[in-house]
């Protein structure tokens, strides 16, 4: 299986200024979240990519991407998650494809970014992977969630059963547990998939019936084929959360070039607050 | 003295995304670095302000201070900072005005915002007056920085005799020395000012003569009239640095509502670390 194609939605109406905030990188430079999804992708082996944008945006996203080559692909209205991965069907064309999301970042534990890390297990495997990580039952309500069975020899590769968009606590403990994980916890779905172009007519049916996340997609393109969930070894961050953006910066500085100083700053800040709120 | 006017100076080509930097502030809501320069001086009891930003900016920053009643001007070349601060002129008439930065914030210590403590003690001594930080000597590059002398009785207030734009360390220790602070610390001005009408002829004067900062301008203030510093009881951010926003950002938030939650987010991040280091 080859990826060369990669589409980054980030048309969602409340994140319009989210690839565009302005973060520091591990090797100390100055980047954009933006940056950051899209050397993501092209590390990862990408040729060819194409951001989904809100109508109205094309033209701070062609200066802040203007270093790459990419398609921008303006969303004319607000339908939704689904309907703007749709927007990309053409260009994905009958390749299988990597798909990011534009409020997240991944910071990788090892030397490979974790987009590299899914393409790769997607080509040995030659078949569909959903970057998956272990989270908390309380944060069930934000996410995409995945049951699965533990694939043998593998400690971070699953294959997944079920896909269920944001389910209810209950639901998640009657149909989505993985064995092997912490009590409380289970896979949720972390913004980044490789997928075949296959995907994108399962999306439409789907969309067509009304329904504007992507899981249920997920779930049915996991009924029909081998469909696989990968552990990724690194952390993923929702920017768009808040303090988002604190954690992602702070995760970064301190696995980073600058930790040394990041941390000394830190308990200097802290100390000088505990001397004014002495005096 | 009246100060009824505000001009925030956001023209710098580097920071054409500063204004539109995403933070929570205090109290745990969603604001921008822009917005949080435009409340500092609304708090403070501004009624017209008029921000100069960078030629083609227009529409960013119009959308993003839509809630706030402000004249945008644009500086149509790069000609710095004393050019930005006199294309004010026309808006500045003959009156009084309180003068901000786009790429710094400041954090208050007590009830009143820095901005409000600076134009309430320029309106008790009737006259100029710079808000200064006492500043490791290391930093001089970075600032203008003042030669002063303590007013009796009064710990936070001096009187300017020179204003220097960023001495070399021999040149502050030889004139700049202020009785009181630590040693290997000076006053630098941090970026708010009350300032007379006239100022801004002064400043057409000097940029005139080819200057590009104020600091001179500044300095034949000190000059001709009484001009004060006042030493404000609270903290200035530069986020237009590398870590700026971030230091604002931890500092925002370890002094605000969710301060327990940062701080306990912040030992699980680092204990998160060292269990990776170990394993």
């Amino acid at each position: 299986m080859k990826i060369k194609k990669a589409v980054i939605a980030a048309a969602a109406p409340d994140q319009s200024q989210l690839p565009f905030q302005s973060l520091i990188d591990r090797s100390g430079n100055e980047t954009t979240a933006l940056k950051l999804i899209v050397e993501e992708a092209i590390e990862a082996g990408i040729e060819e990519l194409c951001i989904i944008i809100q109508q109205g945006n094309r033209e701070s996203f062609a200066q802040a991407t203007s270093n790459y080559k990419v398609e921008l692909i303006e969303q004319d209205n607000s339908n939704g998650y689904a309907d703007a991965l749709l927007r990309a069907t053409e260009f994905v064309g009958d390749e299988n494809f990597l798909h990011l999301v534009g409020d997240h970042l991944y910071l990788s534990k090892n030397e490979d970014g974790c987009a590299r890390q899914l393409v790769e297990i997607a080509s040995r495997e030659n078949c569909a992977v959903t970057a998956v990580q272990p989270t908390r039952e309380s944060l069930l309500p934000y996410f995409g969630t995945i049951g699965a069975t533990r694939i043998v020899n593998e400690s971070q590769l699953f294959k997944i059963n079920r896909v269920v968009e944001k389910p209810t606590p209950t639901e998640a403990e009657q149909e989505l547990v993985v064995a092997g994980l912490r009590a409380g916890f289970f896979l949720c779905v972390s913004g980044m998939h490789v997928l075949p172009a296959s995907f994108l007519s399962i999306l439409q049916g789907e969309f067509d019936q009304g329904i504007r996340h992507i899981s249920s997609a997920l779930d049915k393109l996991a009924q029909q084929e081998r469909y696989l969930a990968y552990q990724l070894a690194g952390t993923r961050f929702n920017i768009g959360v808040k303090y988002g953006l604190l954690r992602a910066q702070l995760e970064l500085a301190l696995s980073g070039r600058d930790r040394d100083r990041i941390l000394s700053e830190l308990v200097e800040m802290l100390a000088q607050q505990s001397i004014q709120d002495d005096s």
